[in-house]
């Protein structure tokens, strides 16, 4: 899609007016006087929670921000890989890929060796290396990403609309209270002049503080962001411009000889681009204050740092001035010895570090992510609070890994190139290696959760060597039995909290006496220590808490579809329809073999427990059927 | 995606509220007293035309139905892979394709030859065949393809938006009138019985008819349907239903022994089927009048022809009875002898017959697509109004072939099985033989345009072997040179009426001295014969018009960015933005090599022009400045 072309407009680029681009702000509503959930913030983790939550029409969610509106420009534009996967448990990720720029490679340019004055291209590398997931690496406005949670929030039984110019004042927490044991004081950003500020008071049973790096919430609660508090300002702009620059529509990293640094990132339709330009490394003389700081003082930098190019700025629709330090909150939540949590942080709240590998946004979904289908469990009865207090020891790991990794990373990014001035500089093959060593942790692909009651100890790890416990489960293509659509099997899991069993087939024939994946089914089907008999409300459909689904390695049509376990083919809903589409074959196309390209043992076959964020929780061998127990029992409750 | 598991809804499934998934009918507005182009009739045929005049702000359109709201249920669902490739030039094929179901594979069922009162399975065959288009074949309700384009037709520069309850009454063409000569008189379907029936009168430059088999506008303009007028009774029904038939998430031909045929075609969401069952092939004292046909009675019809199989039916979504003949228009249009056309028919209003292969609504769609760009280049002033009676002469010609075809399709569909009993019936191996070698066909990608001032005469065919002149351009990947995105190179052409070069290279270095698409080019901005410099207007994009695309074979890393032709990365819009969408090469990643796919010469190159529609108008040698410049001078006028 190519749009910005006469000019930036916000919203969605598929109106040809736009005008009609930007859906209007909902009606102005009071809060109500109590939620289950209330979350602070509408940037991306805030509204990620809330569509997670408005899956549940039986839980009543309230998201709130300081703004008077949407998000319509700025802030943050790359989509790791990883996001697009969860993106993909919404129905959203399609959209996003067809709106937005794909990162294919990344150009990499130094000083040029005989005219250290100007730039020279070092190389080009692939940016995603093959089979990280079935998603690109893209480039959209944070804005889109924002609307896309809007439609999924109303489409939804919540039927969730954010409250605007909302200004949180107080939170108590009453630990004696049992229910709404929250309470929270905002003020209404409206009509101050005229009549004073309103106050609304909102009681909670749990709070979600995803204010953004001056987290109220976070205050409130007395949790502090600990780390180097400024040491790197940036300079970003979105801009439409004419250059000679033969990469911009290339990711490229700029290291000038003594100009700076800067980074490019091309932006979706085709015309705009986003530069990073790192201050700190601009020449001694032509730094100035950061209030000084103009469109144009940056525009120059650039020029200067990408000579013997030029950049020649038509309309900048954005910019701003980072100035971002390497932070982490001492807790994810508010919870103390002997007490449970009730309020929780996430995103910017947690964690700050430089914009440059583009993992803010990504980050901040993944903590909602994580804590989302948490929060349901424990509003709907499925689990205990105790599950609660796994967010903040997930999710402050990766944070610190976070840390550690934008500390290296922008250290490396930052070092003067290595030259004949500079003998101590950084070679820059040396930060293009360092660049392709951490592609998967920057795709997000490489987060792994440790092991805890929701993640097995991969004792039985060889049985499928290409999936890691306690990592996302990795897609791959399959076929699906009934109606032979080529699918991802991965896109099974979606954004609903159901816990998923892939139970993969050894070489036994499908279905035979022989077959494990047909003694597991009468396992799971007829006996007491079924997870599924002990943990399905009762009336409720056999899939609604934990959904089973069976892959062969026969080419599918050399499959019986008659002769299916009928608990891979249940009946469902009130007319008692079956559901036809839990059995997979492998892909005999030529598109991939699932059981080869994840290195499922053929002979053994295994399965696969996958949480309802997509992580994998355990692997065992298919007759495993006291450890498949345990497992549940370890994470949920009986109805 | 799954949905209607708890029974069916119209409107979009993915709000999980019923109520929500039917968008508000429009504000009810009176009609506008003049416009450029009426179109007459709210189905697929309509919509397309109205979506593609649309993107026009400069053309007045104008939409009505009789109805008093969009479609909601029921009628057509078959949408043919090159129906999936027009709807990708309007942007929404992803949003279908990820709602659809996906016909991938079909079965065939015999009378058993041990038992021949029972069924039993001949065999199972893929549906479309490899490579044949990049899209698959699918299933969905039809009032989704209309909601896709009155999302096109809001979002685009003309805002058009249909006025429903408007009956025609009257068209009077005036032969001598200048402007505007068509006079068309509605009765509003509102307030009958309180005021009387309001009539409104409008004047119009052109007027379609996509107002269905009972086509007003056909018997004002004084043609008619010719041909068998009742030959068939089909009953038609969309269930959900329980059944042990193995086959009901495949598409299914069943020829029972004796009991009739019946059709299966699964639906999206994953649990509603629809059954088509030939009414005149029940079994003589099964059979009765249409007026007594109900549900039951066809549900029973399936039961029988099913056996020992059986199908229970817990509700039915929308039934109905088709009774149709193959029939075709006496001409398209209202021209005559020395005058020029100012009425055009579409659709059903042109062609009935049979819905079993699925060619209705895609037929109708590919109609408007035709007549769509060729109505706007003559309203903008691109073309001279001789450039319409193409229409009446293209479309003609592919609606007798598809009654030809219907006629032959269905007497094969219909014939009893071959067997001990009938010695003389239709041994169901060559109904499937037959199937197959129509695949093409029903799939939509054979049709072929005969040579005319829009059709070479295919002198040069050989130049692009898997390219055919008259024929659609064939989509096949391609890596775009700028950003190393892997794309399908057809995807260039969208529904904005541009006529397209596209320009292959031979094995000349890339922009070098030989390379002869560097020398196109020069012709091309240079020359005064030159089709850009010709037909593009003043101050207008050069692409604005003619959009020229060039694509070399080499992998993409070697070809130097700063060396393309100006031509190829052209300034346009309000800021002079450089447009880097123009340039491709092969993907040389295994997703296919383009001139190997469409047997493109690689050692000559050749250019492809394609039309709006993204038929290939003429295949030329890269030199043939002569060829083209004369191909374009014989359609287009200079502004």
């Amino acid at each position: 899609m190519q749009f910005h072309l006469d000019g930036f407009h916000p919203g969605d680029p598929r109106y040809s007016d736009p005008q009609d681009r930007v859906v209007p702000p909902p009606l102005k509503r009071p809060l109500p006087q109590q939620v289950d959930v209330m979350i602070v913030g509408c940037g991306p983790a805030g509204l990620n929670l809330a569509a997670q939550l408005s899956q549940f029409g039986s839980i009543s969610t309230c998201i709130v921000d300081q703004k008077d509106d949407r998000l319509l420009v700025g802030q943050a534009d790359g989509i790791a890989c990883r996001t697009m996967e969860m993106f993909q448990a919404y129905e959203f990720a399609d959209q996003i890929q067809q709106e937005a720029y794909w990162v294919n490679e990344t150009a990499f340019w130094k000083p040029d060796a005989e005219h250290p004055g100007q730039i020279s291209r070092s190389s080009k590398i692939q940016d995603v290396e093959d089979d990280l997931s079935e998603f690109p690496h893209v480039i959209i406005n944070q804005a889109r990403v924002h609307d896309h949670f809007l439609e999924v929030m109303r489409q939804s039984p919540g039927k969730v609309e954010p409250h605007y110019s909302r200004r949180l004042v107080d939170l108590q927490v009453d630990t004696e209270a049992e229910d709404y044991p929250v309470t929270l004081t905002f003020e209404r950003a409206v009509n101050y002049s005229q009549y004073g500020k309103e106050q609304e008071i909102v009681k909670a049973r749990y709070v979600v503080g995803c204010d953004g790096a001056r987290s109220s919430v976070r205050t409130l609660i007395g949790r502090e962001l600990v780390g180097d508090s400024i040491n790197q300002a940036w300079g970003v702009m979105d801009v439409l411009a004419v250059t000679d620059f033969p990469d911009i529509r290339l990711k490229a990293a700029i290291h000038s000889n003594n100009e700076g640094n800067m980074l490019i990132i091309p932006r979706e339709g085709g015309y705009m681009v986003r530069l990073y330009i790192e201050l700190d490394k601009l020449k001694q003389d032509e730094r100035i204050s950061r209030d000084e700081i103009t469109a144009d003082y940056l525009i120059s930098a650039a020029n200067r740092i990408m000579q013997p190019y030029t950049v020649e700025v038509k309309e900048v629709a954005w910019w701003s001035v980072y100035e971002i330090g390497q932070r982490l909150t001492t807790a994810f939540d508010d919870s103390e010895e002997g007490r449970l949590p009730r309020v929780f942080l996430a995103g910017d709240a947690c964690h700050t570090h430089s914009p440059k590998a583009g993992q803010g946004l990504n980050t901040s979904v993944n903590d909602t992510w994580n804590l989302g289908w948490k929060l349901a469990h424990v509003l709907t009865g499925r689990a205990n609070p105790e599950l609660l207090s796994t967010y903040s020891a997930e999710r402050q790991h990766v944070a610190q890994m976070l840390i550690n990794f934008d500390r290296e990373f922008s250290t490396m990014f930052s070092a003067k190139p290595k030259s004949a001035d500079n003998p101590d500089g950084v070679d820059p093959a040396e930060f293009q290696k360092y660049f392709v060593r951490f592609g998967r942790y920057t795709a997000g692909t490489s987060i792994r959760y440790n092991p805890s009651s929701l993640v097995g100890s991969g004792e039985h790890q060889s049985l499928a060597t290409g999936q890691t416990t306690g990592m996302r489960f990795h897609s791959a293509p399959a076929v699906r039995l009934a109606d032979a659509r080529p699918v991802q099997l991965g896109h099974c899991v979606k954004a609903d909290a159901r816990w998923h069993i892939f139970a993969f087939a050894g070489q036994q024939p499908p279905m035979s006496d022989q077959c494990r994946v047909r003694a597991l089914c009468d396992f799971l089907q007829n006996e007491h220590n079924s997870p599924l008999k002990r943990f399905t409300p009762a009336g409720a459909d056999v899939d609604s808490v934990i959904d089973l689904h069976a892959m062969f390695q026969q080419y599918h049509r050399d499959i019986d579809v008659d002769q299916i376990h009928p608990l891979l083919q249940p009946l469902k809903g009130r007319y008692g329809l079956r559901d036809y589409e839990k059995v997979f074959c492998t892909d005999h196309s030529g598109a991939g073999d699932f059981y080869a390209l994840r290195g499922i043992d053929r002979e053994q076959g295994c399965l696969i427990i996958v949480r309802p964020d997509q992580y994998i929780a355990e692997i065992l061998p298919l007759d495993d059927y006291a450890g498949l127990s345990r497992f549940f029992e370890g994470v949920l409750t009986r109805p």
